[in-house]
């Protein structure tokens, strides 16, 4: 039965990175949880008689069927930190249930279905959000990324080779992909607010990051007189505010959520507070001029506090709109409406690089994701995964033109 | 010769704990570069013939002469993050250059000198400035003391056994003590503005830190819409803002330089901000009415932001008047002005527990502290030494009542 393989499968993954004080996931990548997890889709692929491929750095997929022009679903394993239990590993589980649904249904494929898992999603490590997908397709080059570190200074390559895997044996070739599909927990309430269990994924809003340093100079928090102040901290503070403000009155989003602060000791004013701006809006254009007017303020105010702002574009993706007609046509297997996403995907990379992709969205009752509090109901995910097999079997059944 | 001799000391501490980067030092408490300090200074101790004590928690000190009414002089070794050379270093190394000097001068002291070192004087490890003093005081106890933690959730009662220390074998007795001189470089620019090496403190600020919990829910920051947050970053940045401005309007100091951020994520609204207020003020009500007031603007903007605000005393000490006869009557041997100081000293503690202190400043040219760029001239510092020599023989010499 799909739904208790289903939650067999969940129970599995429950304890794999989670955090006892906060029940929040650290499956930061390339790290001990995330490899316990690759480990566990090797050994879920194996239970169904397919092999599972991993390439140089971790990403995975593993192949039902011969021939080329498949379909690969499939989503993600690692979690922002202290993150929740669906992001990811949802679309994961769901593929692995899909696939089990469709043998029990009898289903023949006339095309090959590949269940896959990019590597570093989040960019919960190494800054770079979809660095699996990204590196696959080619739209980052691994000279560029290798030299990339985390907050601890690792470098990515030693921190790939570190786990076991070796880049230079290559990356996964998508030759072989027609079509690719992420099931996906939503991360808002559309769904919720339409009363539905299921959508599918009409655009991703353009996004990105931003690493936003102000530097001031240290002093002593008590001897120092405010007027003599070049203190960055309150540069930051103004800038956090204003870039609230700003999405607010214009219906984007604008979160500072990481900060880094030099010396951090209580007693001095910073030398430097480093802080990422996640930015996204509702076209390329909205998104450039939003930024555009969050640094602006930032460097007026860095003006009038004697300190300086320097802006440096992390990762940023454009807009993504899915195969439109592809998501009409599947809309038609269940009556599910076509909803936008402000979250980026693997998703809008293989889209990006030109393969036609789709996406199915799960009900999150409350919209909250990234966080400890994230959730689906059992029913919804099962719902999910029902929709999943009938994509599937409609993109590899016998009446495909 | 005091001014080779205290050059040669200056030398051996230089490289102890630098940051190649930012030439600033990181010589926190039990820790590596704090045991060499510690080391070096019962070295110095033995080349002058005399015998450290170190306690159970690694303050030390080491008389010259027998008896009682005996005067201390001394300061710290251990720095802020990133801190400067001379805060607290200067203080030690004038003390063994004063010594020399009086030697030199052929003194016969009639009550003995004690030169001394007190740990954690900052506070930049565990959070309570002046740690050592006060545990030797009695201000703070032991069983009070042991279990705080670092960023890295050591205790301190292990950080100290892991330094090679044994608190059980209990604290400097300071029944010998008569007086206390600290020297210390200026952290102000009280001097420079005065046209003078050398001053004396009439008085330490009350001053203090307090925890400012800022709590909010953790959510995607692409998906929530900003309407729907309970973000604590725009809670803290207000309050950040609202200390500023009210401690440049009432003539106060008002500091948030360490900040900690949970899960601390680029594309995570925070379920968490910490952040350490440090203020100061000219009187205890002052002080008082300082912190209530950026607590109920916090506050205020908590309730708007759908978050919450706890704030938590970590250490606050109220304000000290240095004996003002005996700094009259010092200040007469150099015409040194007397002024005040806005930051927290050691001397401050043992002052507290009833022990006539007097402490005398140097000159600092920009008056930057706990930053690399901190500085004192060598002039400045010799005129220190020499006036500190000038004391101690006040304090000790047969003239005494």
């Amino acid at each position: 039965m799909a739904a208790d393989d289903f939650e067999a499968m969940w129970r599995d993954l429950v304890p794999v990175g989670r955090s006892a004080s906060s029940g929040g996931y650290f499956r930061q990548p390339w790290g001990a949880a995330e490899v316990e997890l690759r480990t566990w889709f090797a050994e879920q692929c194996a239970a169904r008689g397919l092999t599972v491929e991993t390439d140089g750095i971790g990403n995975q997929v593993a192949w039902w069927g011969d021939g080329d022009q498949g379909v690969l679903t499939g989503s993600h394993l690692d979690s922002v930190l202290d993150g929740g239990a669906y992001d990811g590993p949802l679309g994961v589980v769901s593929a692995l249930a899909a696939l089990d649904t469709l043998r029990a249904r009898g289903v023949v494929a006339d095309r090959p279905i590949g269940i896959g898992v990019f590597v570093e999603e989040e960019g919960s490590r190494f800054g770079r959000a979809c660095l699996g997908s990204r590196l696959v397709t080619g739209a980052t080059t691994w000279d560029d990324a290798r030299g990339l570190r985390d907050r601890d200074g690792v470098f990515l390559a030693d921190a790939v080779a570190a786990s076991g895997l070796d880049p230079s044996r290559g990356l996964l070739d998508l030759e072989r992909v027609g079509t690719f599909v992420e099931l996906h927990v939503e991360q808002g309430r559309d769904l919720v607010d339409r009363g539905v269990a299921v959508g599918l994924a009409s655009e991703i809003w353009p996004h990105g990051r931003w690493r936003f340093d102000f530097a001031g100079q240290a002093n002593h928090a008590g001897t120092t007189r405010m007027e003599d102040r070049h203190d960055p901290m309150l540069t930051f503070a103004m800038t956090a505010l204003a870039a609230n403000k700003q999405a607010r009155l214009s219906g984007q989003r604008a979160t500072f959520g990481r900060v880094q602060v030099e010396p951090n000791g209580t007693n001095a004013v910073p030398s430097l507070v480093t802080a990422w701006l996640d930015a996204r809006a509702s076209s390329d254009d909205e998104l450039a001029a939003l930024v555009d007017q969050v640094e602006r303020q930032g460097t007026d105010r860095a003006g009038r506090d004697g300190t300086s702002l320097v802006v440096t574009p992390e990762s940023v993706s454009g807009s993504v709109a899915f195969a439109p007609d592809l998501a009409a046509r599947l809309a038609g297997l269940g009556d599910w409406p076509v909803v936008p996403t402000q979250a980026g995907h693997d998703a809008g990379i293989l889209s990006d690089a030109g393969i036609p992709t789709a996406m199915v969205f799960v009900r999150n009752p409350t919209g909250v994701s990234h966080s400890p509090d994230e959730h689906a109901e059992t029913a919804d995910c099962l719902a999910g995964v029902e929709a999943l097999a009938d994509v599937l079997a409609e993109l590899t059944g016998p009446a495909q033109p």
